[in-house]
């Protein structure tokens, strides 16, 4: 008898990647392709169905030896209904989309949807930064910044399954405008959206920076982590203050949910920590366990980079998948 | 074969008190004592162990009845060792003093230590205010703002026993003082000692107010919540601009918790709560609507006041005694 094995989905706005793992998570194959979201939810969704096709003919195996499929995407969504809600970063076809339903009929095995930040933390909890740990707190820090909690060993999704949006928690009151509509985000104060605001800002009062010909250099047209790092490189000052700045107010988030969760790991990912490491990731930590409230928590708390990277989500909806399937058999 | 009972203590700054109650939290028995922390741990111990046998008699049973105690203490404490580490409400000789071994012995069963907030989370769960609810915060708000836990139905004390610190939540980075030695903390904005502080720094500042009359009408030397309430029943201007500041603040310390852990309760305790009801409740709630990230969780996430105020702690003590003795039992 073949070995069973999952698979595992991480659909983003730019591209989709799937894995194929045994029970363990390790990955036996894999396919990337671009999402296509203009192409509208019908187009998308037969891409994942060729995709996971794809990694399973990669892993040398057949569809009837996929136990469950589990699929991370951006929200809101529920998972219990398996129904994605809107999702702005893949446009207006996506509103109220059964995506379990028709990847189920399609691929005809059990299939499990939660959130990308979700499983990213489920990811690094079995086979990242967080292996064997209670408590885990992740913070992905992009365009926005999102949160998932593991805790009790358990992803924690709240009643409502919209728990660990974590980049919403006010760290300053009256602060500036955030996307959500509130002011004093910790996304609107930390997040890549923010750095480039106020990087922005900076230029348009007349201060110096290299940003604008690192941009041209690169054919960017937005400021990625790799343009701040260039210019951190080149010792730019308005990036190395605004980014001392958002390092800061990340690390007060931080302490923040030191100070509520007690956990044992807080695990930063996304591209700024990927692609500055230490550089940035050293304040962030600094500013963090001043804030602990236990100041013993300095040598117990592990606030540490991702392990997993690009490959957080996609392995934690394979994990997710193996935990879906073992939890809905046993019943 | 007579009934068997457990006890609850609630010990404070200045009273303690304690409840015998059936498995199901009925109360049998009653007894509240001063404190009297000046006289020293050993005396203060002595007097909880003759609350005890008082409230033990006026159940009319006996302490061979009694399966187990619980006792509420101000923290920081280690309710894995039941070891109070320092208490600043109690004084210094109740540095590193080890309750439970002592009162185990004294009384002869066993004994389980908690802090007081955490009780408190414990008694609004099983009876109170989240009666059946699987996750609740509880945020009481006197001279600190303390937070207890309940997630997925359990008490939640995070790897350390320190989670719910959220008191010590930044929602000002860069704010007032606190008394933790950080800026912009909950506490510090919007605790019984924060509203007394900016109420002092108005008059201070030459601004007419009510307060200084009604603390000597009332013989106080602390603006307590029924000074407060006293100057709000007669229109006092400062009292009301200040009160509706450290509202807000509240409100959004809930939004916060809300976004964060996806609860379907929050339950608001402590004197000011108590004393001003709805006046005070209201704009907590108005201002944490306006910061949930989901809308609809204005018609799901209660915002309520403690249904067993002076009672939370006392008889979350005595159902933690039960739930203890019982996973103990298990074992």
């Amino acid at each position: 008898m073949a070995k069973k094995v999952y698979v595992g989905v991480d659909l983003g706005g730019t591209s989709m990647m799937a894995v194929v793992t045994t029970s363990k998570g390790k990955i036996l194959g894999e396919k990337k392709r671009k999402t296509r979201a203009e192409e509208g939810a019908s187009a998308v969704l037969e891409r994942i169905v060729r995709t996971v096709r794809d990694a399973v003919d990669d892993a040398g195996t057949k569809m009837k030896n996929v136990r469950a499929v589990g699929i991370g995407s951006p929200g809101p969504l529920n998972p219990k209904t398996g129904v994605i809600l809107h999702t702005p970063n893949l446009g207006p076809t996506w509103n109220n989309l059964p995506i379990v339903d028709y990847l189920q009929e399609a691929l005809g095995c059990p299939v499990y949807l939660d959130n990308d930040v979700n499983v990213g933390a489920v990811g690094e909890h079995a086979l990242g930064a967080g292996r064997g740990c209670k408590n885990l707190v992740a913070i992905f820090v992009g365009t926005g910044i999102g949160g998932g909690l593991i805790l009790n060993g358990k992803l924690y999704q709240g009643v409502r399954y919209t728990a660990a949006e974590i980049g919403h928690a006010v760290i300053q009151v009256d602060g500036p405008l955030c996307g959500c509509g509130k002011r004093g985000c910790a996304e609107a104060l930390a997040s890549r959206t923010a750095i480039e605001r106020r990087i922005q800002e900076g230029i348009a009062a007349g201060r110096q920076s290299l940003i604008p010909e690192i941009m041209q250099q690169e054919g960017r047209v937005d400021m990625s982590s790799s343009v701040l790092a260039a210019a951190l490189e080149r010792d730019d000052e308005l990036t190395q203050e605004v980014m001392a700045d958002a390092a800061r107010y990340l690390g007060v988030l931080v302490g923040n949910v030191v100070n509520m969760l007690d956990p044992e790991v807080i695990v930063i990912g996304g591209g700024i920590v990927e692609r500055l490491g230490e550089r940035y990731l050293g304040p962030v930590r600094e500013t963090a366990e001043q804030y602990y409230l236990n100041q013993e928590d300095k040598d117990k708390v592990r606030v540490v980079a991702s392990e997993l990277k690009d490959y957080a989500g996609v392995l934690g909806a394979a994990i997710l998948a193996k935990q879906m399937y073992k939890s809905a058999k046993k019943k």
